[in-house]
């Protein structure tokens, strides 16, 4: 069974025209094709975000599934259309960063999207993912191969995308990434990395609250309290019991977390 | 033309990556399954609202449908996973009562999922829906019997549903079981259970407001008037034309709701 | 490979269970079709955005596509359910205008679906998507004929939809149809009758603003500044760079537009 999956994020939200065209773009050229939805509810210009969201899926799918990917502010501009090849899977989107966490993590070859044979005859200057992304992704999927739509590039974008920064020996100074539906914060510290944290105390600082616990889950955390579990993504996460922790502590992506090992 | 239909009700939203995820687990293990989703925006752990959903939506399914439904604040805890085949389809989610309208309805035998062969192999603490959940359905999907997931077990989760209670002769107390997106109350009230409606004067309170007005259609309520209608979810619906009856009367699920036959 | 595509436009949302109980019929009766979401999140009762939006995403979409809308205040009275055949697809919806940009741009034949056997064999009176729309699409993509469905009529509804209004020998007074999710005003001036804007001078008044500048693209506006450009639905959008025009100019849909050609 060949899977011909492809998937997209965007932040074109589900309210307008945009996200159903570039359907009917790809499945007019390959109807075999699978669609699946992994979000249209990146915040608007949100390219960290985006590329957060598709690191996190990526690694669940099949080899050969093409990741579409367009969050998309330089839209018209310079910025160019790329294509990459990296675990088996494809990756297409503008060059700007949208697949950082997907390029730091494996070996890949880039390409610059260029073959016009494969765009749509008229190429707006404000939607590419339906003009360009939509019917690359396509073609690439009914079997293409990837040289067919341009050469290989080595000057493409590579976002700065630090882990917590040591401030001293046993101290770290990171970021929240993410909040989630629940409310809670995926900081930039990964969880593998900061193993430690299970085996001796620590205070995690973020905001004017200090977090001093880890538990194994959401449910061992008692009411009204906070802490810190190894979340599902990968990474420490700032959590509660029911509860927003970004709606009570007023963090969200970006703010600042503090670490020290006692 | 085997349908190998998954469906998906969960409170993960569209934002975050986990429904994505899942998605991901699902179509890696079995690449013909037909992916459908409910909702995702179920209110963060509200598994009274998930059970209405999945209750009102399976009866449409076709057989072997797989049923997946993960609102589960006790993810991580003792709380088990469990399988349900009843009325020929399957239903796999938390031990938490997610199902309790589908089981009140129909012949249903349960298992506790705990064949850890079907899970992924590194499970977390707080994601069982990518985790267990989805790999099962998977399994499930593919033709696997439901007994190789695990033990029938009797002591599971029955929630209370009551229906209203009987407070005299002929008057009852319910409640508002759900606020649609149109603003209009969804009672506990079975619309065949109080046909009697059609036939005798009747007063429903809600809040302040007494209705006393069966209405067949939403567009047979005069502008500003509330009505009632036998719903098309099969219960008594308290219904306005193109405005909402929760936001005028600040009423919405657990509201209280009176009738007095007349 | 035949597409059996259906298409789903509706203003139900994505919270509650009737958008997941249409895709339930449909693929009781017809297990190979696939259904695309074009969007569920239309304004409630706003027939004029679901025409522009189905309008917007109809010509991308393969011959036999399938198109059900469903924004029906009128359900369940009088107003008749109605099939279009035009551009080589079929349109399934109430007769209220929600077809009413595309019937105007293609030669048409329209019947009244009236043969209750398509129909599910209790019709509500609140749920006409579920209950006669969802299962005609499904036995329309199954490769039945229009024909079976009922007679063609000609006293269909055809909603006014006027371009601006020349008020002058170079002056126009038009309207915002619809703004997308970055706050983007799309007017009703469509760009290929306009190009002159690309010529010569003009000043587009809106609210208090004087706009002045047509731009290539979003990111060719400079920040803060507003610009008109060519939109890739067709029309003259009135936009900036990474900010909501609608939100700076406090306008939106029905917002008066005027155009002076200098």
């Amino acid at each position: 069974v060949p899977q011909r999956l492809i998937t997209l994020t965007t932040d074109f939200g589900l309210r307008d025209h945009f996200v159903a065209a570039m359907k009917g773009v790809i499945l007019g050229i390959e109807p075999r094709a699978r669609i699946i939805d992994i979000t249209h509810e990146i915040d608007p210009f949100q390219i960290t975000e985006a590329a957060f969201v598709v690191a996190q899926v990526y690694p669940f799918y099949p080899r050969r599934t093409v990741h579409v990917a367009v969050v998309d502010p330089g839209v018209g501009s310079e910025r160019r259309p790329i294509l990459i090849e990296t675990a088996g899977q494809f990756f297409v989107g503008p060059d700007n960063g949208v697949f950082g966490l997907v390029c730091r993590q494996e070996k890949s070859k880039v390409r610059h999207i260029s073959n016009r044979k494969y765009f749509l005859e008229n190429v707006s200057n404000t939607f590419h993912g339906r003009d360009i992304f939509a019917p690359v992704a396509a073609y690439l999927s009914a079997g293409l191969r990837p040289s067919a739509f341009g050469p290989a590039i080595r000057d493409f974008l590579v976002p700065a995308c630090a882990g917590p920064e040591q401030t001293g020996e046993r101290s770290w100074r990171g970021t929240v990434l993410k909040v989630d539906r629940f409310g809670n914060l995926i900081t930039n510290f990964r969880a593998d990395e900061f193993a430690a944290l299970a085996a001796r105390p620590f205070r995690l600082r973020i905001g004017k609250r200090t977090v001093k616990r880890l538990a194994a889950t959401f449910s061992d955390v008692a009411p009204g309290m906070i802490a810190v579990v190894a979340g599902s993504a990968g990474y420490l996460e700032v959590v509660a019991n029911q509860e927003s922790v970004a709606e009570k502590l007023n963090s969200g992506p970006g703010s600042s977390v503090r670490l020290i090992l006692l």
